[in-house]
């Protein structure tokens, strides 16, 4: 029996419990051991659970268990859930986690100290829930210089940009709603701001690089000024609005960045509605490959937990480890990427914004306040010197994603 | 430098090594050892060719030469493939294939052969050309029992099925088309018959499995019998029709199946068009996982041949291989599948075609010589049943596929 412990009982933790604990059986098949929680860590206490019994307040009890050879890190945050990662890893257990803010944060660091006491760190979960990636990523793409990798990686806010398509709606009105029935939190900062966002992409960018991309240096917009205007201007051209995340490397520009692009059909990630993730990855050799699928959810992303969970039960006494070095690194290409641009200002800044920035093709729906266009193709630099001049004239711009992905 | 070998240089056997040498740097950087394509076996001389000075006519130079551990199989078949693979594997060498009858009719004894020599079988590129699927079917998505995998695997029979639909066209036209312009082969038998798709489903069922499905015995209907009409009644139904392989496992109903199904957009396989693949993997608690990309072409595939190149490097001396046994198993639960069927009969049988058979909706697109209907939802073995009583009065029949995918 290969005993593991659950830190956190929370949604992903007690997802975790349930995968392992229900699909022992066909684990067992792959593992040729039985899988069991042995131990669950929450201050809280949950009485009539089925697994009650198995919590522990003490993070101590756990990690002085020498039975205790598996740790399932649900906890979120770089507070607790940073002491006891480090606690576990110097014990030599390993660790499996969901928790993306101390992959971003601490990646590198968690990988050497696994690596220093022959154990593992592993986080499949951190990305895209239960769709695999970072394993295909670092196992699977290994022959291919990666030019690309792009994805609607935050389920919130591809739910919310959906339900503002689908009925014609406005931000506050969809947050609203979102947060009543669970896809978007009380507070919802992090998603709609773009930061869960940037802290995924800057995890596989790290993978790519095989460096630590300071997430803090990525150029980050959420969908805060996404209006039901910009979705009905986005409708007019043939196109969907969704928030990438993206890492670019090509002749000699290597960037991440996050922020809403507007999509056109050809591409797969246009299809990708709702609360659903899908990433692309384009290799100078593969093309592209696109993994879809449930991007966060109790069970998907509790299932991507227990698949490292399995592999590291494979692996006992060895340290599987990610190939990233604690270096760190800010790409700067951003100001040299080049794309068009959706722009809306003013009516009475029309003939500033035509000075300021070259426009290909004007966009009317209707709406008689103000002047709508794309621009021809031009750098993120120029673009933000003309931004810059026309400050507050600007009422939204969205950039445009032309390379059709297939 | 790790040598390896390239068994056939053809289409993804050059494209292997274009790989190979060309991505050289970036895979030097993953392996921490340089991969070297020391020889290349192909009965033919390629005068003027790149690599020409590698060519070698002998199996036994690469069989007998020591500094060689690794052999990319790409001459497809189960002739003199299969005799080279095993003196490969017996010699202690790793093979990496794309070659899928290979795997469908003999993976598992190779497998037991790499194990027996310390060396690994791979197979990869054998499905779904550039599309991680294997590897994530075994190391990611471990914690699952699989209900589904379910996908378009052939190429060149979803690009005559998007041609029939965009261009409103007959299947011998497009047929003509896809051979002018290298997309179908000139006997296309393998492709059209959904021999090519039945070989591929039987090896990912048998890795869900353990045990080799016999793809034999996987009913396979291709798509020659699809006509115009068929995609005008499909696209009246809001459908697209796709060529589907299948393995399925839920409710204690088992199979594996190849047939063409007309999906709703709400399946992510509804808008996999022209020669590119997915997979879509259903999982107990994962839910769905798509991967989608291009199934074929020539650096594509060879991506998966390399990516597979690097796995055996990185673990020289060690045997990877599929947890997959020899052990043949059929399925019997296709009868007992149940859906809903859309079939069309001469006008003549209409009355008999309401007796045999369960009608929930006429289907009207202005063909008056016929009756087009869907049944309600009825097993496989009663379809059969009644299929066979109308004889010569079906005039065609296509599946439904309602589980909505997400």
């Amino acid at each position: 029996m290969i005993n593991v412990a659950v830190f956190g009982y929370g949604t992903v933790g007690s997802g975790t419990v349930e995968v392992l604990m229900d699909n022992g059986d066909i684990i067992e098949n792959t593992v040729h051991d039985r899988i069991n929680v042995k131990s669950i860590l929450d201050l809280r206490d949950f009485p009539g659970d089925k697994y009650e019994s198995r919590i522990v307040h003490d993070v101590d009890e756990i990690i002085n268990d020498p039975e205790i050879s598996i740790i399932c890190e649900t906890m979120g945050g770089t507070g607790a859930a940073y002491k006891f990662t480090r606690m576990a890893l110097e014990a030599g257990k390993s660790v499996c986690t969901s928790n993306k803010e101390m992959v971003a944060s601490h990646g590198a660091e968690m990988i050497a100290l696994a690596k220093a006491h022959n154990c593992s760190y592993k986080f499949e979960a951190s990305v895209g829930g239960g769709i695999p990636i970072i394993r295909p990523l670092e196992t699977s793409l290994t022959a291919d210089v990666i030019l690309s990798v792009c994805g609607i990686v935050n389920g919130t806010t591809n739910y919310m940009l959906t339900k503002m398509e689908k009925e014609n709606a406005e931000f506050a009105d969809v947050l609203k709603k979102a947060q009543a029935n669970g896809y978007a939190e009380a507070d919802p900062t992090a998603d709609i701001e773009g930061f869960d966002a940037c802290r995924k992409i800057a995890i596989l960018a790290s993978l790519v690089y095989k460096k630590t991309v300071k997430y803090e240096d990525i150029p980050t917009e959420g969908i805060k000024n996404i209006s039901a205007r910009d979705i009905k201007y986005a409708g007019h051209l043939g196109r969907k609005i969704k928030l990438l995340a993206r890492y670019e490397s090509n002749n000699n520009i290597r960037y991440a960045m996050v922020a809403p692009f507007m999509l056109l059909p050809e591409n797969p990630l246009y299809h990708v509605d709702d609360v659903f993730n899908a990433i692309k990855v384009t290799g100078n050799m593969l093309g592209d490959a696109t993994f879809y699928g449930k991007g966060a959810g109790r069970l998907a992303t509790a299932s991507a937990v227990a698949g490292d969970v399995v592999e590291c039960a494979c692996n006992l006494g060895k340290s599987l480890t990610s190939d990233l070095s604690a270096e760190t690194v800010s790409f700067d290409g951003f100001k040299k990427a080049s794309r068009r641009f959706f722009v809306r200002v003013g009516a009475e800044v029309t003939a500033e914004a035509r000075e300021a920035l070259p426009v290909e093709e004007e966009v009317k729906v209707g709406f008689y306040d103000e002047f709508a266009f794309v621009t021809k193709e031009m750098t993120e630099g120029d673009f933000a010197v003309a931004k810059e001049k026309l400050g507050a004239g600007i009422i939204n711009f969205i950039r445009l994603e032309d390379t059709s992905a297939i």
